[in-house]
């Protein structure tokens, strides 16, 4: 299965992201609702892209560390598909996050968010707990520090996919650094800038969905 | 210095928030605005209150783990005193709150929450990098699976007392559990549903302090 395109709506007001995502809207797979969005308007933005897009899956990218099953809630009512824990939260708090998603149905699932200094070993306790998705980044602080993507990057994708992890790959990913990730089983790559700020926006998504189906199909 | 009490608004609604907060605000020193609050309503609830309280100061818990300038320019924005980072973030994500925060007045501050498994080694990298408030742990889901607060605690909570850091505790704190932690410099101790779920919040408030001066002075 080829990999999802996921745009990251990392605005700081829900009418920007509307006037954004209404240019390339038909050509990705899952909106993100950014914790930049979420910190600006709270969970409304989840409610409003429901309402417009029915079909679509919708992440509420919350990362939430603590009340797991409160969290959930709030996410799930309004609408998301999918919502983020951090992995530092406790593994509680993700179960947690996990059945109350359940509960609203089975499409709905919780990606944990890898930052830091996580461990294989916690996520061999995570994927023990029954959870399934994992986001894999390069910081925008740590790409703004010059940081890029390397070998010991596809070493820990690689081991996460073995896992069986379904794995979201993001950080300031242009169409030219999908090439890097073909050999693995991306379930999900996550653009925002690159297509947000694109001069053409519907384009510059295009041209992520062509080069995901050159590489994965 | 005696502690400040700080009370976390753990709401779903702003008007919750509210209704419970004047209950008890002449007798608190730091009004948080929970993360809950946050993804259910955003970063008006900071505007609000900063509207209601000038005087007060508001933490904005948002657990930022990436783009910290961004974020931090939408805390400090709508008024925050203090906002915090998760311990998991880069610590350039920190080091842009912090910078941002600056610019915005010398009392502007940034706390690392401090949840899984950070280490003293990124406590002491922290505090290198200008770094200077932390929160300390019981996460909520952890005392729901019956994780009581322990001689480790203590003990960590006394070494980052002694790197110099201003330490804030907090996870299901009653008055009753204020004295073991008497012998620590403790800069802030939040109270959530032990307050604001009290039969009597004011008087519960005024319980906190008059244990926090008891113990402290």
């Amino acid at each position: 299965m080829k990999p999802k395109l996921q745009v990251a709506l990392d605005n700081t007001s829900l009418v920007e992201a509307l006037q954004s995502l209404r240019l390339y809207q038909d050509a990705i797979d899952v909106i993100e609702v950014g914790t930049i969005l979420h910190v600006a308007e709270g969970i409304e933005p989840v409610r409003v892209l429901r309402a417009l897009y029915p079909e679509k899956i919708i992440l509420a990218d919350i990362k939430g560390a603590d009340a797991g099953s409160l969290l959930a809630k709030l996410c799930f009512d309004a609408g998301a598909t999918w919502m983020t824990a951090i992995c530092s939260a406790d593994v509680n708090t993700m179960i947690g996050m996990k059945k109350t998603g359940q509960a609203y149905g089975e499409d709905r699932d919780v990606q944990i968010e890898l930052y830091g200094d996580w461990t294989m070993e916690q996520a061999k306790n995570w994927k023990d707990a029954g959870l399934e998705q994992v986001v894999y980044h390069r910081s925008r602080d740590a790409q703004a520090a010059g940081k890029g993507w390397d070998q010991s990057d596809l070493d820990k994708l690689s081991a996460l996919t073995d896992m069986g992890f379904k794995v979201t790959i993001t950080g300031g990913l242009e169409v030219h650094d999908l090439a890097l990730f073909k050999d693995l089983p991306i379930y999900c790559i996550i653009a925002g800038r690159s297509i947000r700020d694109a001069s053409n926006p519907l384009q510059a998504a295009e041209a992520f969905q062509a080069e995901i189906t050159r590489l994965w199909t």
